[in-house]
């Protein structure tokens, strides 16, 4: 996932999934709702100077000694326009947050109130916790405890199964540790930076953009009384933040009078940092290294020998999980923007002149939130598309990347995201590199807003020909002919002592420069030279125009015979932040309901098996010891089974038992009340049924497999309908 | 697993697991072909006097002219005498060479022979390949391919099962990048090192004790001619190379004047090379970090949430899963010694007061090959023990060391380790730290001599104790008394004004010093000063002896009630080399035999199914439509219930495909003969057995799961006894 801040490249799926939160969309989509509050700006401005005149009436009304009455009554007129007033402000601070607040996605509660409601049961049972905390942590970094880990493992199991194993992939395994040529010829050493401003007295750093956008943002926010032209400024900045170079960013700090937030110290000019962690290989000093900040490079260095392994036969994919690396300046959004994280990355490799896929018609009839180009640039909203027609539409590049693009719906929503929270929007002309031909990004709607989990990009055929120039080893592969082929090829001759006469130093550019065109530019070229004589040309690497004439070279088309072609594959990379999707999935699983008695709001997980951190809890109902030793041998039999359990032999009422376990989101409850048969309650509906001791291993294990569900399982076995005590 | 230099802390499992091979117990346990070697070297030291006297004797003939019969005689007497010599000369060569090698371990080869067999087929079929290597590889950096990294996820996978899952342990999942004041607490900072030497014109480094070691075997080995008093003192210089300091490795290379390996440059003084990849964290500079050489601490510093989720209970362990790293200073021996590597560890804490184990009675039945320390120190070898015994005999300090010593040898075993070749050494007094209690390495015999693979140490309250100093977090555990104890407790009052008197600045120390005595030291003072008023006492912290007098401190016992007790734990640490056990289970499941027609040798990997890369292998008989819609079946059947296959529809023949998958170490193939039935063929055994096409899938699974086993299979379907045309 070659990841480059997209203020240098413009560049790839990668550059935005781990550096930044896109604003351009979100401003695009809520056109409808800046009409509303571009006009209120403007009903707030004109009765402020209502307000004011007013006032100036009262006044020269006191200094004229008007009546009291008339006095009066122009203070009550007052009262009423100030009150209007307070109306307007009302309406517009509803209209800036966007009204979507409050919705059943965050439970009936605001954003920030639903998102600290997960993050302390989060926190508490130890799904993550700062690393670190007993030396007051380390921002950006956090350990995943018990239940995290196994929500984790769980979530890496079900993405091999449903990609490695699933599509036959070459999965590898590749050090953390780097060497710095590697990453030179994939960019990062030059271009994987941020934008950092110092605190000039203090040194402290901050991300540039990040002070300019809180400061936006502030205005948009709290100054209700800025002009509706402000807004629309600032509205603009914060679209366009991504694409700021360090001198408009710089001039923006210093026009909006931005200072260091916590001294109020003036700030440097914005710099860039490079987010790699840098170190060195080996005791000499001399081998500078980084801690990969992607796990890519490490599947696009072996392509010869998976290729190989591969029966030298296209397309192929391999893949890799690992973790990553990014010195953020100042990280935030806790789970979602880390220094270390979880990747696993897909490279597929493909014939550039053959993107179909084989298991195409498997995913083309899926329907789901799309969000195009053309959508995003009219300011209109996601809207629900068939796979299979954006494809034919030609708004999806490509079947391979409509094949994963439908895999990637189909894994996310398996793990239990919402999929009325869950849109593909593909990236704008500005955000892609020029060599990608389309990315898409898989967004997951949170507390924090669409967050990028999921970044599948068409790369063409750029990271394999980085290595190739860098490394000199030959990163293609070859298509065998049935029978040879006649083949018109191209080509270029050079007449290099004309070319030396004209261009002395600069001959060997200018030469490469011809040989590199491409047939359109050569036959372009021919004719005009055939016409006039001369032609300006663009040497890039000179950085200049030449003129060249007819004698400096020919150019024709020859026809040849071919056994083979030789070409640099395409690459299609689905890369998936892990960290980020366990994330919106605890929102999404997220929710609250009164216990028994209505006085308390307890807080649920709603986990599906495959994700659950334990299947299945094990309690005998009253502490005694015929009902332990059964409670043993359950549990015996589902450890035996791999189903993980945990037995709770407390004597707590089941109730709280229950309570405590479905804020780990264990879906399944079995409560030993008897020697031969027992009780499993379902965590979201809470039923519960009754099954033998000695089958009910196996229907745990079956329905925690996805082999049978829930609903199934009502059918075959009686419920449970003695109230129980505690429920 | 805290893993200190042995040359700086005689410490831990953890030092000798990564760092170095130890020689000590290979020179005691071969003590007897010692001697022979000793009175070979005496014998040939005095057959070359012999020799050179008959040669003077010669000379002295020829010059005085002697008859020509006599002086004939004499150099056939000579000749006779350099036979002998030769004679000697190869038993002493045989004597070094130990005679192990040629042994079956390695398949009839010698050990470097069978080394390269393995690693030409390892790196081949892509296990693993060294990292980066179109850019020529970094040195200790390797990449696991396809298969490699299947079985390392296979590895690890059934390392969760039998370890977590099975006892319940609370897995946790923290950054590699760790701060420095963590690695400062846990003493990494300041020991973690390695001694190196320079090249002084060159500025290569090497590791100052390999020198000397390749210094020394190569004498040994190679020169033939050196006194068995010098033989002696190498075979000393190896057997204490760990114990020595930069001073006494700096005066050995001196001594033999060992210089440059590359340039016979000469060497600058040993000087010690922290291990530990350093990086900065944040954007300020002001920051440093380590890529963490070790999971361990990750536990350590979560013990009190760990400790609140298991509901305040001890004992449970934790256990971590992830990449470590160590700088080497010049890695070798592939796999075994890498600059990054995956670490599986676990951190069991314990009541010091209690170290039973509640399912040790699970182990304490099992007999594997134990290597006690008294075996060690007499040069006796290591012998089959009964764990039990082990325990009651005092040989293995406490059950729960046991208990994780025999869940060790399960998990080696159950992987393919081959238990004649699987040892558990008890490290020597000067290998322990001082606050260890016991350790045992699980060492394993591969063709680089025993190896360490899993570290079994009992810590103590080491760790707890050193965070707890350095966060001021206490990292404690408490019991609760059933009903409140009288509890006798040691009292000592110092008297200040006579303290500050005495000692002025170092008042402070000495009290300290006082305070931390233990009962037994506190009433030997008290009896010393109640007889003769005054004792010479330790300040360790001020490294000299004070005297203490009668008036300066009170000590008494006085009885308490006490609710609880509050005590740091004991930590278990099992800690796993993960790359170090596939490694050797590689070697172990390699073995070659002869194609059908007897003119080449075959590989084979014998892994087990719960191993293996692939679980099985589907192959056409004929390209043919029919057959291949079979196979396609079939393969979708097998993926579907997440067993791991490949289809082969080459043209190939059957008797290639075979050879091709069972080199990859592939234990089942489906050969689709048919349209209802198809033959599977096991690997090892290559018998074959007939089953329809609709169970096929299910017997895989089954026998791939360990459900069942190849032998009952065979009871139940019939052999398919038609001679293949390619077997």
């Amino acid at each position: 996932m070659p990841s480059f801040h997209s203020t240098f490249t413009k560049s790839s799926s990668l550059s935005h999934i781990f550096t930044k939160t896109r604003l351009r969309h979100l401003t695009t989509t809520t056109t409808a709702t800046m009409s509303t509050e571009s006009s209120l700006r403007e009903s707030l401005a004109a009765k402020l100077t209502t307000i004011n005149h007013h006032g100036d009436v009262i006044r020269s009304l006191k200094s004229s000694k008007a009546p009291k009455s008339e006095i009066e009554e122009a203070v009550k007129a007052l009262n009423a326009l100030k009150l209007e007033k307070t109306e307007i402000e009302n309406e517009l601070k509803a209209a800036i947050s966007g009204g979507s607040d409050g919705s059943n996605s965050f439970n009936g509660m605001s954003r920030d109130t639903f998102r600290q409601a997960v993050v302390n049961t989060l926190e508490r049972r130890l799904f993550y916790v700062p690393s670190f905390k007993i030396y007051r942590g380390v921002a950006g970094l956090y350990d995943y405890g018990p239940p995290g880990c196994a929500i984790k493992s769980n979530v890496l199991s079900f993405w091999r199964q449903h990609f490695v194993l699933e599509e036959n992939m070459l999965e590898v395994d590749c050090p953390c540790v780097t060497p710095e040529v590697v990453l030179k010829a994939s960019g990062h050493v030059d271009k994987f930076t941020d934008l950092m401003v110092k605190d000039e007295k203090t040194g402290t750093c901050y991300r540039a953009d990040h002070l300019l956008k809180d400061h936006c943002k502030d205005k948009l926010e709290k100054d209700l009384a800025i002009s509706s032209e402000m807004a629309a400024e600032l509205k603009h900045v914060l679209a366009v933040l991504d694409d700021l170079s360090a001198e408009q960013l710089g001039a923006k700090i210093k026009e909006y009078g931005i200072v260091a937030p916590d001294t109020k110290n003036p700030l440097s000019d914005p710099y860039p940092f490079n987010l790699m962690f840098a170190t060195s290989i080996g005791p000499s000093g001399m081998s500078p290294g980084y801690m990969r900040p992607e796990t890519a490079q490490g599947i696009f260095v072996n392509f010869k020998d998976l290729y190989y392994y591969n029966g030298n036969k296209l397309p192929f994919a391999a893949a890799q999980i690992g973790q990553a690396f990014r010195n953020e300046i100042s990280p935030r959004q806790g789970l979602l923007r880390v220094r270390e994280f979880t990747l696993a990355e897909i490279e597929h490799f493909v014939d550039p002149d053959d993107k179909s896929h084989p298991k195409y018609s498997e995913v083309s009839n899926l329907e789901f939130l799309m969000f195009p180009r053309d959508e995003q640039m009219s300011g209109e909203a996601a809207k629900r598309l068939c796979l299979g027609d954006a494809v034919s539409e030609g708004t999806v590049n490509n079947q391979t990347l409509a094949y994963f693009i439908g895999r990637v719906y189909l894994f996310l929503t398996h793990l239990g995201i919402d999929e009325k929270r869950l849109r593909f929007r593909q990236h704008l002309p500005n955000e892609m590199a020029h060599y990608a031909a389309d990315c898409w990004d898989a967004e997951i709607e949170s507390s924090y807003g669409w967050i990028e989990c999921v970044g599948i990009a068409d790369r063409s055929a750029y990271d394999l020909r980085a290595h190739t120039e860098k490394s000199g080893v030959a990163l293609v592969a070859q298509e065998k002919f049935s029978e040879p082929k006649e083949v018109e090829k191209l080509v270029i001759t050079p007449n290099k002592k004309e070319l030396g006469l004209a261009f002395k130093g600069d001959q060997k550019l200018v030469i490469e420069s011809l040989e590199a065109m491409n047939e359109k530019e050569a036959m372009e070229m021919k004719a005009t030279l055939e016409s006039k004589g001369e032609i300006e040309f663009e040497v890039c690497k000179l950085q200049k125009m030449v003129t060249i004439k007819k004698n400096m070279l020919s150019i024709s088309k020859e026809t040849k015979r071919e056994h083979q072609r030789t070409f640099t594959p395409s690459v299609i990379e689905p890369s998936f932040g892990i960290g980020r999707i366990i994330y919106c999935l605890y929102e999404h699983s997220f929710y609250m309901r009164p216990d028994k008695s209505g006085d308390e709001q307890l807080n649920v997980f709603r986990f599906p098996p495959l994700v659950a951190p334990i299947k299945c809890t094990v309690f005998p109902l009253v502490q005694n010891e015929e009902y332990e030793e059964v409670a043993n041998r359950i549990s015996r039999s589902l450890t035996a089974a791999g189903i993980s359990n945990k037995k709770d032999i407390t004597g707590t009422s089941i109730g709280k038992r229950y309570a405590r376990t479905d804020e780990l989101g264990v879906p399944f409850a079995i409560t030993v009340d008897s020697k031969t048969s027992v009780t499993i309650r379902e965590r979201d509906s809470k039923d519960q049924i009754r099954v033998n001791v000695d089958e009910v291993a196996t229907v745990v294990k079956d329905v925690s497999e996805g082999r049978t569900t829930w609903a199934d399982i009502l059918q075959i076995y009686p419920a449970h309908t003695s109230a129980s005590a505690d429920e």
